[in-house]
């Protein structure tokens, strides 16, 4: 068993900011001890990093992303091996992602199957949330065995009827079996067949660029949908958790929801706060890289959004990773925006887009860290293993170089897709080292980690509820 | 040509309280005249009816019936004789009927059967809204033609699945037509979704009674239908209406539109001012007598629907008049509420009933006649014939004694049904005499007037949003 | 006794547009007809005025005005006689022009003063509120008396520390009075003490000009008093009225308090709806011209005005006409902002500016005449004599040609003072005749009236609140 | 230098709930170890505490007392001897007393006064407020030298006329000084001025007994001044701290402008969450244990202020601890009740009323420490070193049984006053061990700390703010 000390950091939680020496003993975190105590200068490790001038963080957790995703006739870009890895590069060590229930087969069945592709190949830790496609008795009664066995979460879609899509009926019976067994629902909160009325209209109007899907997708869709999930969930008894709120309008229902000391819970992801419509409107079919929904929206919903996660009116920043090469997936939908693959990739970009938004004073260090790292463990049954940095927990912790600058770009990302939706971006900050369970998996910008390292994490209920 | 002069009383509209001699000629308001001036001394009419220490109102406008209303396997026991005789007994000369769209016909053919029962059996005028239970190419185009014929209004439900309903694509598209055509879409807002998976895990609990009725459909799930309905309308850029509102909630969300400016109105009727779940609760099965939809609400209720009818975030005060006999009808219900037939008699009560508040404290002079008379006429577009005393518009008057004492009662009225919602409540203000354009059907508590004097009212659109 | 019909028109009042004919006798209106009707045809008037494509409308109420008003070492330069008929030119035909109660006298004092300005000098009728400017005990007693005597209204400032500020115990004592003798309080609220900071560091610093009047009379500052007086009223149990209203912020607490059906009421005026700080950042000075307090606010509050007028959060529109020469007047506040007049012309341009807002779809012509007549009559008890039209009522009407242009300008107009605050600026539509309970006094732009037709015009109290 | 460690326990923090041995050095918290750890396991500490079973906490910090304090021609019971050791026995080992200005003094003066009364007599480590009641260019001045010194902040109130007020012109000066140097404005927030009219009224007739202390201070007029200094904030561009919220509308301000993400700040206390005005109506003078302002509220406020906890719209409990004799010191108020002095004691029961609440399930164990202790630390700029368990920190240490059950009585608390305000009150939960800065103080329930251990601990700014 190997013991590793990191000396000299500022280590930063969600609750605080302290100078202290971080001592990894059989991949947890063994002490946090004041430096140049007697305690600390005592104690000898096997290795020790110098994080003098640096940030120790807890890996960040990914609550939200789509690997080897099935979706309109694709699949998504990145698999278990190369997600996890560009994860592991961007200073994220635990992922939680969606198993997916197809229609007419047992909750099982698409859990087994996540398993599968898993299995084996992961660089850091993971988790699932279960998408359920098809609400009825059966799969009513199986979420008490899948929460059981750790898959506490369970997502539901207002859209895409047809495909994910769940009546209100369907929701109310979930959300109360939820209310039951200590479950989650997590909503994908749009009003899908209104959309849908719109979809076609625009079509038949020959409005078919990118751009259009932003502007059938409606803020105030997203906001109705949002309230009638809370109503549902009041009704049922149950907490929500909204994914990937981007309308300045669905921000306001959730605090409506939360001054009612509602359990209700929001995420946002970074193409919100960083991305637009303008991004949409790009031309020649370019918009298409940023096609993903709920949609991108114009500029004046970010400072809502950013107020939202000051005011905790959101909780989680997760980047719903779902990448589609622009060539040959993203170009489906040339001539028929509906036909675009749904999802941006982001898995690597996360913890250093929500550095700048530190940097440009829209949030401080220890939110950052609640924020991507703190929260969705919380939320997701995590903690304290993950997510923050305490005595017990993993030691899945992050070296950062708070003053590093660095470009994003495709041309240097380790995410399998062909586009970045930040090219070249300039961000200050960066993932320097970063230990998966005591085990340095990024070696001072090296990767030094392998498939197969990372673990399936059972996960207890959600731990704001308690 | 008979001459008519009502002298000596206090005539009230929305908008003054003036003493002033009404003169009518040729069944329309012909002149207000400054009593004691040269110009009323010197006019000398056919008639003249004294008015001294009574009111001069404008007949009642009540713009939500039922009459010979099949639902449940059963009608409704007033048809359009007894009804509109019981409508002028109880000062009001106007109805507005809902006639009825059936799945897989045309508005025409629904419409054309209405017609086939009012014609030649109203005591007083009416008009139609039209009921769509089947949205589609089709009847979206009917829309357009039936404005055009004077049948403006156009009432979906987010309720009754399998029955009226219509999903969130069919009621954007309904609107998207009104915003083109002029027509107002009136909403039956309830998640009748949600509600039918709670009243199926009711009755499966064995909780039957009828004030289970009450229960299941929630107060939050009828909020929730008004707030998605209004998000609707505001993607399609056309006013709504919300029928019978009886929660706090539901007012909530009208008063958060309204703040808006959005062009939104409500509507709530006599049994949710006056009645509660109490009612529900009475043993025997005697709450079956109070089962409507929306249902009755607790208590506390009654005051955010006053305020609302005060601050103006409600509108208009109308019936939801659908009768049926506690003995052979109600009782379908006796061991499942899910079948009692929905519905109170009520529109021969609903001008004393509003008086009733007017003594009470709730409401002015003026706002009585507003939400009873004026502003149900402006909405559906009858104005200045209806609802109002003005030069040139319809002579629907009524002289109402303010002194007058009276008991509602079975025993006493003129409905066609076995009970009053209302029996033994006594109250203060009746009808003395009414007078339908210009022929008195009412005179000194005597019916005078006769089936087939009643027209056909072909309606403009809404008047509020010009 | 001469009678008078006016014959063709559309009657607008704040209820109804009807076609009728006005018949008026002995200075009243004694009868509304139907057109063509045996009854309005056997009739024959002396003198008959052809309204034949005009409107005909109740004469305007402008309930806030300062003539021969002492302010800032000078005096408001319209009298009673110049404003009067400046009034008259402009379709206003009733005045409540405020009474001014000085530091260490009686009430009494005040009034007399000011019937003795005003007594014989008068184009128009008018009418007084009361300047509270030293609350204590005696002075409270006298609103009783001034109550019975019909100065039912009682203007307080939170603005101008030591000429006629009170504190918030004379507020609540002043309240407790109102509560009590039915009378009604006008608040000009802006938080004085707080301002006259800003003031004193603004022109420390030397910003001296005429905008800086508008950057340290904040928004905020407005706000926060209006709140304070609502929350005094509430404690007192009086209702409330707020004059000059033009912050987006104020208007919006007006609106929480309506939302809880408190009887609070809100004026704003033409230049809040018309004029910006863009005017009051005019070079050379000539921003002076536009230094009001309440001060003109950025553009952006003006859509919150509009609103608040449509949704009824706004009540009434008032010119707060009080007017100094930029010459020698506004001139006294060169060099220093604080030294300049507070106050624009105004009374001769309300009813026409109001009437564009109708030709620019901002309000309905219904909503124009109760705006501007019948609301400010009732608020402040003079309907129903004056404000609508209506058999019994004064018969102070206006011809008024909604088609003919004009372009306002201190050339034009007939208020005594050297400029217009729209200047050059063009409307569409112009009062042709003007008649003052019967008596025409503009005929077709020609002004027949005369100094001391117009009478005092003792009020009831507010009639909103019975 | 003796180590001490404290092993087996739960170690709660605001955000974290784990366990772990704490180690102390140097009277700083050197380490926190895993149990069993081989890390843990090797390290000796020169004595060993043993927590299983128990909580270790930190220590709690007490934002608001009042020893010594002159008040209505007495002083309050506790001194800085009396108090500080009430406070250890209560597991609270900071305090922040206020330092008051005398009007015409120099802060310094006042300042300088408050040194010497706690000087050398403290049990535990005590900070300063400073109470402005003379706000000018001098005391302005002198704040940027306090904050220079460590007393960071700055209490105003908006009642007591004639004593401590500040007008509106005043606070806005104070407040914009503190926007400049960082320092943080406390606010008593009742609008004094009114209060004072309704006072002398009550007296007038009659009113005279310790309930009409509650009557007369209203909600509303807590609710107004809360607004008002938000406002005036806002304008000032500084943050705000409310003390003593106890009134619902005070709370929904608040919510408000959190809402708008303005730094503003809210403390209520443990007497309006577990009193009410039912206290203060306590027959035989009883009443008056309970006058403190803001007053005692009705039993319904207290929803609103848990919920208000939950929701972060109130961040911290302080105890106001200011304590007056029954005999002979409330007594003075006997036939007026304005002339009770004006507090509660209560700095020995705090935390044993926020753990009850723990236990009643009204927050959670880890916001009873953010409350309680990390959140005024970090408001009032003492963390990491109090509030918190972190490696560097102070050892400010509670060893906490969650299971003892004690009964509060005055028989029994060590504050020097001869009454409790909550006699009887069962609760569940008792401080067992205390530990300031590494020393033992209170020792399994007995007192070994001593007078003059306490050191006065100079302050940051405010740590919400960065």
């Amino acid at each position: 068993m190997t013991t590793t000390a990191i000396r000299g950091g500022l280590v930063i939680t969600a609750a605080e900011e302290t100078r202290a020496d971080v001592l990894v003993e059989d991949g947890k975190v063994a002490a946090l001890a004041a430096p140049g105590s007697a305690f600390a200068q005592r104690w000898q490790a096997d290795r020790t990093l110098d994080a003098t001038g640096k940030y120790v963080i807890p890996g960040g957790v990914d609550a939200h992303t789509h690997l080897d995703f099935p979706f309109g006739g694709t699949a998504s870009s990145d698999d278990f091996e190369t997600g996890t890895r560009a994860a592991a590069w961007g200073g994220t060590t635990t992922l939680v992602d969606f198993a997916v229930q197809s229609r007419g087969q047992a909750l099982r069945e698409g859990l087994d199957r996540w398993h599968a592709k898993a299995d084996g190949k992961c660089a850091i830790d993971y988790a699932f949330h279960m998408i359920l496609s098809d609400v009825n008795e059966a799969s009513l009664k199986e979420m008490d065995l899948l929460v059981g066995e750790g898959v506490t979460s369970f997502k539901l879609f207002m859209a895409y009827p047809g495909v994910f899509y769940s009546d209100d009926g369907q929701i109310l019976r979930a959300m109360q079996r939820a209310a039951g067994n200590g479950g989650l629902i997590m909503m994908h909160a749009e009003n899908g067949i209104a959309i849908d009325v719109l979809v076609e209209q625009a079509l038949a109007a020959g409005r078919t660029d990118p751009r259009h899907h932003g502007e059938v997708r409606k803020a105030l869709l997203e906001a109705e949908a949002t309230h009638r999930a809370i109503a549902l969930a009041q009704v049922a008894g149950s907490p929500l958790y909204v994914v990937h709120v981007s309308a300045e309008e669905a921000v306001a229902e959730l605090a409506r929801a939360r001054h009612k000391d509602l359990p209700v819970f929001g995420e946002t992801c970074p193409q919100y706060l960083f991305l637009s419509t303008d991004n949409l409107a790009e031309p020649d079919f370019e918009g298409a890289k940023y096609v993903c929904s709920t949609p991108l929206r114009p500029r004046e919903h970010q400072a809502a959004l950013w107020r939202g996660l000051r005011t905790d009116d959101l909780q989680v920043v997760s980047t719903d990773h779902c990448p589609f090469c622009f060539s040959g997936q993203k170009e489906l939908g040339r001539g028929d925006f509906s036909k675009i693959p749904n999802g941006l990739p982001g898995v690597e970009n996360r913890m250093d887009l929500l550095h700048q938004a530190v940097v440009d004073g829209h949030i401080s260090r220890r939110r950052w860290i609640e924020i991507a790292c703190a929260a969705p463990a919380r939320m997701f049954g995590l903690a304290p293993h993950k997510g923050t940095i305490v005595p017990g927990g993993d030691a899945d912790l992050v070296i950062y170089d708070p003053h590093a600058e660095q470009t994003l770009s495709a041309a240097t990302h380790h995410m399998n897709v062909d586009y970045s939706a930040y090219e070249g971006k300039r961000v200050t900050g960066r993932v320097e080292t970063v230990l998966s369970r005591g085990e340095v998996v990024i070696d001072r910008r090296k990767f030094t980690g392998r498939a197969g390292h990372g673990r399936y994490v059972p996960r207890t209920t959600c731990q704001y509820l308690t």
